[in-house]
């Protein structure tokens, strides 16, 4: 079997093997990093455009560090400040830069499924860096490696997910992996920030940190976005942490080396107490960081790999 | 005869040989695009930047991939947020960024005559990515290089150019290439968006479309710029499509192989019907994009020798 | 002796030796730009992050020409724009960042001390790029290269400071290198831009430009920073050029070889008149921008070689 992938637009699509396959060659990154920090100039010669709809210091970093350090030209367009103002479409924005002959699109957008509506019209490889409250593959996948390189394998664990599920594209893609590895997923958290259908998903639900972090290898925290609330009903900050942030209390109701994990950026004292985040004995947060660029190094590189093939095949 | 300029400012200034040269480089550069993306590294330890006075998703990508793909290290400044808020003048900030020792210099400016007076204060070569209502090169070439390959000759062609002429530069840097080529141009367009000397241009001006697209090799639509509009009475969007907007109808008028041409970003249902802009059996819109890279690659490349040669001769 | 720092966070941390250092490697590199333009590649394969919370043209694009043509892999990072509007901190943003392997943090902050406590988190190399009203080392190691250039060595001169000491980080890392290698120092300005306890810090005091330039060999302008005056009591533009704006006349008690300086951007007419800023007998302005690339390169290149020897060791 092969990655077979021309896109990376979520972790749905994706097969249990090419999974294991890319968080493979991402920990070959990992420790390249850490060590020589030679990792060949897979994409040389080739050109990645980041374009971001929204803002994002950390994941736009982190992709285009991966693309230098591989060797590609790394392009940003930050999309806002563009020629959408002047009123033109996303469909022709994407043909504009398809005729430029980009190798590599790494595309983050508000609304559901537009990053798939755009990779069909490109002959590039386009990746998912975030869409809507759809998927956030990358960040399942460093999400995973980090927890392999903790826990020394990525299924048969008790995983849980902790707050704002409602709006996170990350619980979304999460739950896809973790679901396909094998995994026992529990979801935590008020009903309001739990989707109505997550009964159906194959995860248990909990209201309860207490409850639902007993025997938990792994805590995932999620942020609480509240730029997304759009007038639900969200009890305070201090309510919320009351009854849902990560402390040394609650947490001592998972397994003794459980390990604590969020995708930042952090509201420190709202979901997580500071504490718990800063603890090098628990916390693998900065780890997390630190696999995101291997995964898309690994995730770029695949991508490269068949884009090479299907080109010398003679597709456009 | 030799490409003998230090600075891109305008097609006013070029001999139609250097057209030629220029669109003739720009042309293999383009199979190269298509084909083994490779170019040498002709711009290899040169410093391009790209200082847009105004924002341009399109046209600073197109120079950005054009610089990178042939070597260059390219710097992009977001001349808004910058200094120039603390007070700084335009001569200061030429006079700053070439004591940096820059080679190639990539500038939009609001301003007409703006860029002219840029280049004329510092040592390096000036390419002009638009300034004012007064000329936008690049594009101009860009287009003859898309009709050239379309119609394998850019001359001897009846060319209408449709829509917003007073407020486009792209109009004002096609007529120029068009006419020193010797093709034949038609303006078409309301009385309020033809330029009042318009008349002695050796244009001839239409005031209706079927009558001005009449046998017509080349429909070149423009963008209606309605952020230029300040005040003028211009039609309301419906009307203005109504009588000017490109569709299969007015296009009837036009030769049946008359290709449709725009400078994008395009107002789908103002002045061109989406199906028009996306037939491919007429439209070159996407080519035009392509094309540009091509001919951005061609012009720095141009200009770098010519800089390279002065320097050897001990120039600044 | 050897350069031993670890960041270069301020003058105040250098040694005078260091000093000399800095400037004699900045000197190679300011002649391999009027000339070769090679440098070699000493930063190649390492990534060079600028993060700017205050934005800044020339300063920002200084430290991304150094890095790039030193090999470097360069990334921007418009911090205002970034996830601390999510109300992530400083310190997880420094955090985040280091988890994925910088080797350069060149970073500029509107607090003093802000850069400091930063660096304390990482572990790559930190170049203070100007924090608050604290430093700004590198302006000042280019002023000193521009004097030493222009008058043949940096010490026992006597150095003229003007105008907005109170605001003037520039002025505060000045006076630290200045003071280090044993130069006469004045400071002159209105009362109400003269910080209380000036009188301590080695240097003398005038109120008066014709009394405080007699004699001078170098007369070092600063920007009047009027977006940082916050309610304090200052003279009208007029009145402050009228006092203690630079024009021939008031320059004429300096030494009749006296160079004039001004960190940019200018205020023409406010606290400099533009006739002295371009007379190139007498204003070294567009050198001291030539030199600022110099600097960095050198400062870069000196950190990255320690942070080099650093990792040999093991350290993380």
């Amino acid at each position: 079997m092969k990655f077979s992938q021309t896109h990376l637009l979520g972790i749905e699509d994706l097969h249990p093997l090419e999974i294991t396959m890319l968080l493979d060659r991402a920990n070959v990154h990992a420790e390249a990093e850490r060590g020589s920090r030679q990792h060949g100039q897979p994409l040389k010669g080739l050109t990645q455009i980041n374009m971001f709809f929204e803002a994002s210091t950390r994941t736009q970093a982190s992709f285009e560090i991966a693309g230098k350090r591989l060797g590609a030209d790394v392009m940003n367009m930050a999309m806002a400040a563009s020629s959408l103002k002047k009123g033109e479409t996303l469909i022709d924005t994407a043909l504009t830069l398809n005729a430029m002959h980009p190798d590599l699109l790494v595309v983050r957008h508000p609304h559901s499924g537009a990053v798939k509506l755009l990779a069909d019209k490109v002959n590039c490889a386009v990746l998912n860096a975030g869409d809507g409250r759809h998927e956030h593959p990358t960040q399942a996948l460093l999400d995973a490696l980090t927890i392999k390189r903790a826990k020394g394998r990525i299924h048969r664990l008790v995983i849980a997910i902790c707050g704002d599920i409602a709006h996170s594209r990350v619980a979304r893609s999460n739950i896809h992996l973790l679901g396909k590895m094998e995994n026992r997923i529990r979801l935590i958290g008020p009903p309001t920030l739990i989707p109505a259908g997550a009964a159906e998903w194959g995860v248990e639900v909990y209201g309860d940190m207490a409850e639902g972090l007993k025997g938990a290898d792994v805590v995932m925290m999620l942020r609480l976005q509240k730029e997304r609330m759009d007038g639900a009903f969200i009890p305070s900050e201090r309510e919320y942490f009351h009854r849902f942030g990560l402390n040394a209390e609650k947490l001592a109701h998972a397994k003794s080396d459980a390990i604590v994990m969020h995708p930042g950026p952090m509201n420190r004292g709202v979901e997580i107490d500071g504490t718990i985040a800063d603890d090098i004995n628990r916390s693998v947060i900065q780890e997390q960081v630190e696999m995101g660029v291997a995964v898309r190094m690994a995730a770029m590189e695949l991508l490269a790999e068949n884009l090479r093939e299907r080109r010398e095949k003679g597709a456009p």
